[in-house]
């Protein structure tokens, strides 16, 4: 079986690895497609970001989808031949925050693909997986690269739940890669009456519009965009911050009315806030961090049409050109997102 | 200029009433459409419902939209010539209730076509109409049959927001005349992963489906319909109950989950609840009242085709036929929305 | 070790149990006190309540207190010698509620004293107790007595919780038994700025005015004293009805502000509601039932001197006098809390 | 009548001014106490703060408390001889934010003592006072200096609702001015179980400890002492940022919990924010700014001796002492809170 190992910044390997059998409440997957996130991006380009650093060979990727093989002993409602997509988040289920339901702040999470820990939390770009029955979601109806999509629009989901009711409200999404565009079509099935994107790249505003942003702006050629929006006291009522760019969370603030909320989903490290303006606004800044129960309903609004990220799925390439994959990915100018087929 | 008067139970009457030119902050409003609500229905059926009585001749009408023909002394923002959607909701906005943005609970509200006050606050079903501007929403874009049904998704607007968060959850619509088939368009726009329809007539269900609802069902026929739901302690995450009937409120209960919001829009006297379920299951019932900041954003949904309340108006009938009309509306078997016609 | 048993309604008897040791994770408990609830006095009483039955003799209690006299393999964080409060709740940790967080709904809880499921769980009214360790609460500070009102002071917290925000706010509580009395306390401690209470006994309203409520009622004597709330539109803003009286529902409802909250923690049966008012009022009532983390939450109030539960204690007999407690605890014109005092 | 007048920064005066009788709405108050606050101060060391800076002598004080001498036409509910608690909030009752309930956020906000619109807002520290009667709380039963701390005591209550549900939470304060011990307060009002706060002041710590915080550290000499409760994740359910101090914001979001809330009162510019962490623990920041319905319901807690703010008043001088008083008023090692006599 062919794995894409990490072993330090831009020393990504095709390389053979066992594979074994399922055990009790395990099923054996034969892996479709998996899509190459940021997080998989800064390990091949930096070998990490900031604290969180290789410190061993690592099996890259979480957003990924396959075809049930086999079932392990006791696994029930799920069938061999069944197209399942796979959430790569594994919590103990037995901790402080899971008996919380705050399973995303699982003490002992294991997240496919995660440097954090040591020995690391390997990830699923493989040709084959033993996963958890509770990770799979019956995917009927949808392609495999739409299935997985189901992790990255899980992020953009709980996102939106985190900011609250958004009927009728103006958005701004500031950020436009894959959770920016996914967050926008999260935002506009939740209701948002009008939807304003930034970025600094054309390619990925064209998306956006294409998506349902009513207004795009460039925010390199038009840094003045958003002053429109902060005529008075500010008229945007809620923004999604994708970007992790701290002038993206400053304009934002300068637009946003008292009372709005600003929810947080790109890592950007430290950050200068006007918290003078934010304070006398009574805004709200919330962070957001992964999903837990938007895994499944994202998989069920993709199978009811109510969500479309096919159009997002800009590269599909076979295993052996994995290299070229993460090049491509990385080309904000040309890819949304980039996906890798396991198979051949 | 004629107006549609309800003298008393079964006398409805066309009239012929003066009118006036607009003052200051006032329009001029040649009318276009307006639907035929329950409420309505009860002034023309029984000469009113609970305590609230007919005293004295009253215009009825408030879901309303036309044609603005003369602006008074310093109104901006509106035009000769514009199709506007009127809010028939007129608070005083220095009550207690308003300055705390609760506008629709106004001490003092003088809500079209309303017998409770005496004298009675006149309605809308008439030729020509002076209006606040602060009442006149423009519609570009929308017929004028589609601006009229501006009020009566508000109401349904206004009820989702009371349920707060709805994205890929599971929601029981109970009752699926205007109100209930809007609040399906309200609920699925709001996110809402399956929608389930009950009512008693076959064309309303089939209304409700072409609607959106995943899954209705007839309770005359298939009384048992929601006791699937209702296996362990219930799957039903929000229930909207726009019939009044007791039973719907019942079987709901039985068939939501265990810290579940039904939000109650229909009015149907008192009711027998089963609080010892509502209390062990820690549901959230929470009454739902007219609306106030809905009407505008409902306006602004349609015209950006994100909701699409066409298919509700089933009728359209000029003003001379409106005894017709008013019994048309009253037959849930052939009619959802029945609307008047002002102008020949 | 003797332990207080039912065995039908009035047939309640001290009887002769064994014990034995505790395994992994429990303890050894030597019981100090224990608190007669109503639900106790429903078994007594009436040998159940609604479909609730006695099927076979079951040890009552829910609400004790005691001190540890060993401890099982692996227990840490607990000592020998130690006075802790006990929780009757033992929800599974393992099924869909209990990782959502909503342990109080939990499919397969055990609670103490509960003829619900067949057979019984048996409740905690005897001399020694296995329990498990993430049962008790060390309650060092307290009497005995006080560690066993933590279980009624939960519910009471649990209530004001389930309300919201009531800093500063008008709240009236609707029957002033024992958790109507706590919930006083409990709403007081989080900033309740004024406080009314009614019942029918002027017993519990004294003890309720000594709790801290600015106002008591008796209805039975000044059957209007609400009118006076419930002008205009209403005046209070928070309702906890622990009366379970329909007409406690009712006069509360009328004297609410639009958009208040009422949390019904009563157990009553089916209940007459005036929907109407409430739809309109835009009322939320909410059920709340049990308790989870505000078990040792109220445990360290108590220890901080937050809440003082003792002025509720009107009673300690010892184990023989059982029988004297249970018609005692019965008489809402003498007693609040009984409690039995297991070691002699 | 003499008035306290800033000229520019260190030109302090106090000078004769004319005053009025009231006419319809007002009452003619005579002016009893007045405390310093830190935006007073602010204006008196440097002529400013930020872009908000004197361009014309102004009458500095809004938090003050008078006896009512004259009632204006057509006042009702006030009467003469009548202590009241001023509030310094004039919102215009009738723009987007005060008809939403937002009045702290008034687009036409009249506040006493502002630089910031020119011609100045003049403030409240002179010996007669013209205000609105809807200014005015009485305040029978507190004395003029527990009347005139209801400004800040609002400012605190109202960054408590902010926080939602405190109810057996632990509460870190950083900052223990009079905002911050006032917040020590308005938490422990509200239910807080363990309140935790952090000052570089010795005398201001003593004063929060009295105040009824269970712990207290002087961040000078024990910089390290939140870090025990970053164990894990964190274990601090709630901050209240009092200091606007960035490193107050960054040492709390490392004690803070997932999930937990950030309530920013404190204003200190822009802040370096750890966006990761507070990203990935879903951390909820979120500004208050003055009050609205907190004024009078602060008033009522004080005269129901629910928030004892009397400990607070730590020096009281006459009016010709004004210099004096903001000199003391500077020093946070010898004052809380300094205010002013303003009859002989």
């Amino acid at each position: 079986m062919k794995a894409i190992v990490i072993h330090a910044a831009e020393d990504l390997r095709i390389e053979e690895r066992p594979f074994d059998a399922p055990t009790v409440g395990e099923v054996a997957i034969e892996m479709q497609a998996g899509g190459i996130c940021g997080s998989d991006l800064h390990y091949y380009q930096h070998g990490g970001f900031g604290p969180v650093r290789l410190r061993e060979p690592m099996v890259l990727g979480h957003e990924v989808a396959g075809i049930i093989r086999e079932l392990g002993a006791g696994v029930t409602g799920l069938e061999v031949g069944q197209l399942v997509a796979i959430s790569p988040s594994r919590p103990c289920n037995g901790c402080e925050y899971c008996l919380l339901g705050q399973q995303n702040h699982c003490l002992n999470m294991r997240f496919y693909g995660s440097a954090m820990p040591f020995p690391h939390i390997q990830g699923a770009f493989q040709q084959q997986l033993i996963a958890d029955a509770a990770q799979c979601v019956p995917a009927h109806g949808l392609t495999a690269g739409e299935a997985a999509m189901a992790e990255p629009l899980a992020v953009s989901l709980h996102a939106v739940k985190q900011a609250g009711d958004l009927l009728g409200k103006t958005v701004l999404i500031t950020g436009c890669g894959p959770i920016g565009i996914l967050t926008i079509l999260a935002a506009r099935r939740a209701g948002a009456g009008t939807v304003i994107a930034t970025d600094l790249s054309n390619f990925t505003l064209h998306k956006a519009a294409e998506a349902g942003a009513d207004a795009v702006y460039n925010m390199a050629s038009q840094p003045d965009a958003l002053s429109r929006f902060g005529a008075a006291k500010g008229s945007i009522d809620v923004q999604f911050e994708c970007s992790g760019a701290a002038r993206a969370l400053t304009g934002g603030i300068a637009a946003l009315r008292p009372g709005a909320t600003l929810v947080q989903l790109g890592l950007g490290g430290d950050m200068q806030v006007p918290m003078q303006s934010l304070t006398a606004k009574e805004i709200t800044l919330r962070g957001s961090f992964r999903f837990h129960p938007e895994f499944a309903s994202g998989v069920d609004m993709m199978q009811k049409g109510l969500i479309d990220v096919k159009p997002l799925i800009t590269h599909s390439l076979p295993l052996d050109a994995a290299l070229t994959a993460f090049e491509l990915a990385s080309d904000r100018e040309i890819a949304i997102k980039a996906q890798i087929i396991f198979q051949n």
